[in-house]
This record gives structure tokens, sequence and C-alpha cells, in this order.
């Protein structure tokens, strides 16, 4: 055990006694999931999308988690407003780019709010995340493409080079997941070995992580890279936890998502220390 | 047990056998769990937000119900349009005012609903209808801020009085929920024991709540205020009985609403009676 | 074992291979349940419903569902525009008329698309698919209406002489579902026996059925009769196998939904063979 690891564990226990409001703009697929994901882990959850209370609902909250999933022109300018005033209230706004390379809209999108909001987490899948830094991709729909899928097996190593870069042009921590999941300030880099393939055959598993990295970072702000290397480990535990109850029973993907929130609300920070498979990288 | 036990029980049993068709205009981070348990109930769920279609879908209903969760400048013209046309056929509309005290704009969208349609119930928590009676508040998000909450456990009459007082005000019979719920005419009021803490861990009990008065409501205009009383008793026995299966599997909150739909599902008459703790005041 | 059976069984192991992209405009209420089992069933869910980025999200999709579950005047627009790319580049498109004969916005909407867009199939209950072929109707909501119900009961075979009409006008392969399911192109027939009760207790398995039969027609748009017939088997068998395990464990709607996509995922085409009661007409 390290003093990160230490660290980390206590962010779970922290959530649960600072329940911090999380002001999400997220979209109508897995907004459900993300509500109680982030009820799971201690937080409280408020979805506002419109204009006219897009700043309101942001300065009440101790952070803000904008998710792009079924974005479209309405709720776009409510995430820069709210972005912008989160931010310059110094709370930690979280940009979880879905599909951005699918689409131009969504890889516009996303190239816009990082250009204007200086975000303290950006969250993605690896074609995400290098769509976002070379401003265009090849994103399969919502999932990692083929091509960044293959590259990535073949060299672990450049997905990170790619996630560096792009925290430094941003000065955000950048959270790139796949099987393993990299969590890096520039700096210095934390890669987790939790989590499941059966995470990807339920949907909202990469929105629920971003959630919850709204609550520990709103839970604890100037502890971001630690606070989303907790969301992570937490996450990817869960769902560790869920795939063996799965096992057990022989039951399939319906029960795999309660399972999923269940872990996520029995979680502590001694269970969470317990099961989390971090490193230094 | 008393006549009025008796006939909120029966209640239970008139809506399967009504099946009310239920128009709900609500959020969409709770809708799904709205659907399903209006249709656990015996309730026949429409969503349908629309201008176009807001009075046609409200003149074939048993009866409205209106949630400002995730409001927005469209669907609030498209609630005043709905609610005046079911006003105006005599069908119950029932008003969730989320999050009212939380930004300006739920507030005043809350109070011009009030002013604009004769809502036959008007159900929140201790904030948000005490936000509705002052024409302002300190709402945490979308649940009680916590002033409401040390003040109520104080005192727990004051809650009452505000609840009569708007009931005075608005015509509507009053639902004010927490650890009691209290259910209002200004004239008879009705306290429920009845719910489980573990409902405030998971999204869209209060949702549910009103929309399920909503099918309660619309199988029997005539008696609103047993109506109202009988679904806030059935919602708080279904928190009772999945509580007690989660504690029976130690199992958490994805749990929970699993068993919460499950048990409202189950219930009849006869249940509801055996299991509902509902004083008069 | 009829060739056909055969083939229909053979399409629900093509799909988990194919894991083809599915394009969905649908409705908030049932989305997260049409996700979860186009995943179950081994396709790829993409919800997308700006006009900005309709052509290009069904470009990249094998298939695409339209749903009007709760439509609006922004995706209606959206919907005209990515289900007529989708056509152009030959691609499955599927239409869920939810609602047709509730009001006059859904039916209007309805016809409009289906004059616009060459759909593939067109799924509905018996007063949708009624309503869509006469131009009005009296849809109980969401559900099919009483009048239906009753002449469907009394006449069995004159729902399936107004699928064919309706297949005959648009060129679609019809499934009108109800205790019977029937799929038609026309020409050729077949009726499918699986299913249960239990199914019209939950929302959106009318809305899964149709958002899966855009994966099994995406990953095979050369047959589309029997890769509408193999969704339909598909979902009709997991509500059978769903209601079981309900029926063992004594439990309600909450459960159901959850065993539903269990048994979707745990499908196979031999499993599915196994459990299918499919014959022609």
């Amino acid at each position: 055990l390290t003093s990160y690891n230490i660290a980390i564990a206590h962010l779970a226990e922290t959530v649960r006694l600072e329940k911090p409001l999380v002001h999400c703009i997220t979209n109508y697929v897995t907004v459900n999931d993300c509500a109680n994901a982030l009820l799971a882990v201690g937080g409280s959850p408020v979805m506002a999308d419109d204009i006219a209370e897009a700043e309101a609902i942001a300065s009440i909250c101790a952070s803000l988690v904008i998710n792009i999933g079924t974005l479209n022109g309405r709720t776009v300018e409510s995430m820069l407003k709210a972005g912008k005033k989160a931010a310059s209230l110094g709370r930690p706004v979280i940009l979880d780019p879905v599909g951005a390379g699918a689409s131009a809209l969504r890889t516009e999108t996303a190239l816009r709010l990082i250009s204007e909001i200086p975000f303290s987490v950006i969250r993605g899948n690896a074609s995400e995340i290098r769509t976002v830094l070379n401003g265009s991709g090849t994103t399969r729909g919502v999932d990692a493409g083929e091509s960044d899928a293959k590259a990535d097996s073949e060299d672990p190593g450049a997905l990170l080079e790619t996630a560096k870069e792009l925290s430094r042009r941003t000065g955000a921590v950048i959270v790139a997941t796949g099987k393993r999941d990299i969590v890096t300030n520039g700096k210095m880099t934390l890669v987790s070995a939790n989590g499941h393939e059966r995470m990807t055959r339920i949907t909202g598993t990469g929105c629920m992580l971003s959630a919850i990295t709204g609550a520990y970072c709103g839970a604890k702000p100037s502890q971001i890279l630690h606070a989303a290397a907790a969301a992570v480990c937490a996450m990817g535990l869960a769902g560790e936890i869920a795939a063996a109850e799965c096992d057990a029973g022989k039951t399939g993907t319906g029960s795999f998502r309660m399972h999923l929130i269940d872990a996520l609300s029995l979680m502590t920070g001694g269970s969470l220390l317990a099961g989390m498979k971090l490193d230094l990288s």
C-alpha cells in the first residue's frame, strides 16, 4: 500500500460525508443511471439543462459534469454557460465527449467546449481522447473504433502519450478508459487495472464514471488527479463485483446493471482500498 | 381500522379496475421509473410534451401529472396548455414542483403554473412546499434544504401549517413528503408514517409518488384527499417492503429500485390496508 | 423444423458477430431499455437526434430506428433527414409509430414519415397499424384501443388483412404485435405465438422490439422478413423466460424488466431455435 492508494480510498469516505451536489448536463439515454450512480457513491445529482437556469444551478453545486451524448443546439449553449460559471467559481468541471469522432457536430462541440471552458477532467475512450487531441477521429458510434483498439493492443504506450499531451494542452486531468484506465495530469500518471469486460455490454458505464468523477472532484477539488483515480477504481471495482454476481447466478446484462449500482452503493473506503488495482506508470 | 383506511385501500383496487390513462409531462431523469410505477399500480402512462399535442393527449386522459424536474422553455408552454385543458374538462391535475427554490426558473415556473392552473394536488418535499407558499426558498438541488430539515425536526407542526395555508390559497390537496408524509386539504389532514430512509438513496421516489398520485386521482376524481393519501401510503409501504428485501439480501440501491417497483406491482387493496400507517392529524 | 426457422435462428448468431451499429431517434421514456436491449442481442446503439448530425450518424450505421414515442417539432425534422439519408444508402429503416391514433400530431407524423421514407419495417400494435393504414384511429394512449382488441379477438384474420394491405402500399414488412405477432411482406406471412401477458405490464417492450429489429435488419439487410421475425421471436421468447423467472420467484414487474434484458443477453441461436413458436400463415 502506498500513500496515494490510501489517499484515494479515503476519498470514497469523503464523498459520503460531504454529499456534494453535482450538476449534470447529460444525455437522456443514461441519465437515470448517472443519477443513481451519483447517489450510490454519496453525491447528490441535479440534472438541469435549460439556459435560463444553467448558471444558477451551476452556482449552487460543488461540480459540473458535461456529457454530450445526446447534444443538441439548445443544450450546447447551456453547457457553455454553466461551464464558464462553474469554472469562474473554482468548481471542478468534467467533460465526457461522448461520440467525439463519430460526427462533425460531436467533434466540433467537444473542441469548442474545451476551448472555452477550463476543464478539470476530460474522460473518454481511446477514440474520443484521440479525437479531442487531433481534431478528428474514427469513433465507432459511442465506442472506441477498431483501428484505435488494434493500435492500443499493439502499443499500449501510444494512448498514454496522447493523454499526456492532451493534459498539457488543456490543463485537465485526462482519463482514458479501456482495458486499462489511464489517469494523468501530464506529469504523474496512475493506471488502473480494475474493471471487467461485462461493463461494455451495458450502456452507461462510461457516463456513470464521468458522473461519479464529478462527485469525487466536488468533494475534493484540491486533489483532482486523486479524485479522478478514485472514481476510476470505484467504477472498475464495482464492475468486477457485479460480474462475479452474474457469474455466480448465471445471469445476464439486466442483472449486471443492477449489481453494478448495488456495488457502488455498498462500497466503503476500506473495500475500495482492498480492491483497487492502481499503479504509478 | 377506520372508514378512511378502508376507503383508501379500496382505491388500490379501483385503479387496477379502471386502468386510468395518465398524461405525464415530466423530466427525462426518472420518466422510465414513473411509467413503470404507473403500470405497476394499474394505470396506463402516456408521456407527451409537445405543444402540438398537449391538449389532445390531455383530453383523452383521466388525469395529468406535471413535473418540472428538467423543465425548459418548450415544455413549460406545453405544461400550461395541457394543464388548462385537463382542468377545464374536470380532470385532476397534479403538480410536482421539483427543485422549486433551487433556481429562480424553477420557483417562478412553479408559481406561474399554480397561478394559471387549478391543481388538484401539489406534491413536494418540505423545501419545495415552503418555496411555493413563500415565493422563495433554499432547496438543496432537488432535496429538502438543511435549514428546512432542521426546522421540521425541531417543530413538526410548522410544515403542517405551511401545507394547510398553501392548500387554502390554491384549493389543492397538498402532499408534503419527508420523514412523515402530510396530506391535507386545509381542513382534514392525514399523516402517513409509511416509508423508509432507503427511498432517499435512489432517484425518482418523489417523482414516482407524484405519478401514481395521478393514477389514484384519475380513478377517483371525486375523492382527491383519499386518492393522494392512498398513493402516499402505497409508495411508502412499497419502500418498506423493498428495504426489507435489501436488508435480507444485503443488497444495495440498484436492487432497492427493482424491489420498489415489484412491491408496487404486487400490492393489493388488502396488503395496502394491512400495511398502511395513516392517521388523522 | 423448417428452413425458415433455422435461417431465423441463425440471424441471432449473425447479429452477435456483426455487432451492427444501430442509429435510434427514439423517445426518452424507454431509450435506456432500447440501448440495453440492443447491446443484449449483440448490436451497438447510437442515440442521436439533432438535425446537425442526423445524416452523419445515419451514414455510419447499419440501420436506423425511428420511434415517435415522445416526438416534437425538433426531432421530427431529424427523423425525416436521417431516414432519407439511411434509405438512400440502402440501409434498413424501421418505424415504430408509437401512439399513432392517440393524437392528430402522432397520426400525421407517422403518415408523413411513411410518405417520405421507404421503410423496411413498420412495427406497431393493432391500433397503430390500423391508424397508419386508414389515416385515423382510436389508440388508447400508447396501447391498442379496446375496439381493436375486441375486433381482433372476434376476427383474428382482419388484422392480418390490414397488415398485408399496409405492406403492399408501403413496401415495408409489417409487424403487428398483440396476442399473436404477425410479420408479413404482403405475400408471405409468419405468425409468432411467443410472448407473455406480463410484457404489457412494463413500459418499453414494444420499443425494445423495434430497436432490436433494427439490429437484426442491420445485420442482414437482404432478409428483412426473416430479420423482423427473428426479432419478434427473440423478444417474445425473452418475455416467456422472464415470466417464468418471476413466477418462480413470486416477483413483480421490476424484476420482470431485469429478467427480460437478461434473457435477451443470454439467448443463442440454439436457444432461440428451440424456443421459437413461428408458423407460416
